[in-house]
């Protein structure tokens, strides 16, 4: 029997190919989404397609529009997104797209249902090479995090324990999309934009020109749509 | 100014005495509560009147149902909860009424309120003395949250960190209410049960037995009403 595996999906880039590694790996797929009332919501209908695209035997989305209450980021706030910022202006202090906890609240919930599965892996598509701005994306933070859940749950302290698989961690954007693309990733599949247009990519957004970036890097034409560049 | 503090308070015996002990360092207090589909919601109500009852700042109550759709607990899925165990079946294995990932779960949000309101410390009453079944209420696991939350956020790593403030961690029941009753914790205002029928205790669940136990241990007379005993 496949080993079974959560994979966080959020209908990007990043996720889809983790999903890839952990498909091309034979895990038994539980695709978990968030819908948290981001600008970016379009991600969740993505993420759908990208789960049953690599046959997840279940996929969850969970309605975190806490995070709505919680405020304090510009994807769940009403602060403008930045746009056409340089490479240098995104790698300086923690960006202001910064949810707050948001990948320990991920990552607690995958555990949840990890343990109610039976799952003894988790999935996340954290990457630190290309942009490090985010604390909750640093290896440092993915160790600690595996440590604090072994020791949080029943499946960590007498269940055979939990991993934290983060097949990405150390690619840049170009890496990750060489990958994907070895693997079949369904990129056609996956929007990354902090600020689509009825679902169509801005181009300027940071998280657009590092995909971008990313595509041209590995010399694979990026099969979605853009309003413009 | 008072420093900020995020309290969880489930309007139980441990988390009064935690905000009790909070209020008595002149704290400014968040409360912060969790509906989660429980049998015992009626300690949200609780919760909101002891908050009140200790002048918090705030009491947010975030609501958790997702618990019900990860399941897998006798406090939130269709599953009995255990009556009239004695203290050795008490201690022994992970009992049937832990809720996966909770205390992680419940901290992480407290980390995300803490950060957005420029707090430092989160109290919780968390306790492995009386009862050490529940992996998530261990003081190693406490000590791991707070380094992973002090890796995974802006208050942490360039804020001036975050505490996780665990006062009864090392008292038993008897010197928890101990502690409450000099500091003047409103125990008339709080409920324990595990399975309380229209708000009133059963008397005889892991919680109850425990909660009275420590009232006959501090010797003091606990002032809530119970169903029978």
């Amino acid at each position: 029997m496949a080993e079974r595996a959560v994979v966080l999906a959020s209908g990007g880039l990043d996720s889809t190919t983790c999903m890839a590694v952990a498909a091309s790996r034979n895990r038994e797929i539980i695709a978990l989404s968030f819908s948290y009332g981001q600008r970016h919501s379009v991600e969740v209908d993505c993420a759908r397609k990208v789960a049953a695209y690599f046959n997840a035997a279940r996929h969850l989305v969970f309605d975190l529009s806490l995070f709505r209450t919680i405020g304090g980021s510009a994807l769940t706030a009403d602060i403008e997104v930045p746009k056409d910022r340089s490479y240098e202006q995104m790698g300086g202090d923690i960006p202001i797209t910064y949810v707050p906890s948001r990948n320990l609240i991920f990552l607690s919930y995958a555990v949840a249902v990890a343990e109610t599965a039976g799952a003894h892996e988790i999935y996340i598509g954290t990457n630190a090479v290309d942009y490090s701005g985010y604390p909750d994306c640093r290896d440092e933070f993915i160790r600690s995090f595996a440590q604090t859940a072994n020791l949080a749950t029943r499946i960590g302290v007498e269940g055979g324990g939990l991993r934290i698989e983060t097949p990405l961690q150390n690619l840049s954007k170009g890496q990750i999309v060489a990958l994907g693309q070895k693997l079949g990733a369904p990129y056609h599949l996956t929007i990354t934009c902090y600020d689509p247009v009825d679902g169509v990519s801005c181009g300027h957004c940071d998280s657009c020109r590092l995909r971008l970036q990313g595509f041209a890097e590995a010399g694979v034409v990026d099969p979605i749509p853009y309003l413009n560049r």
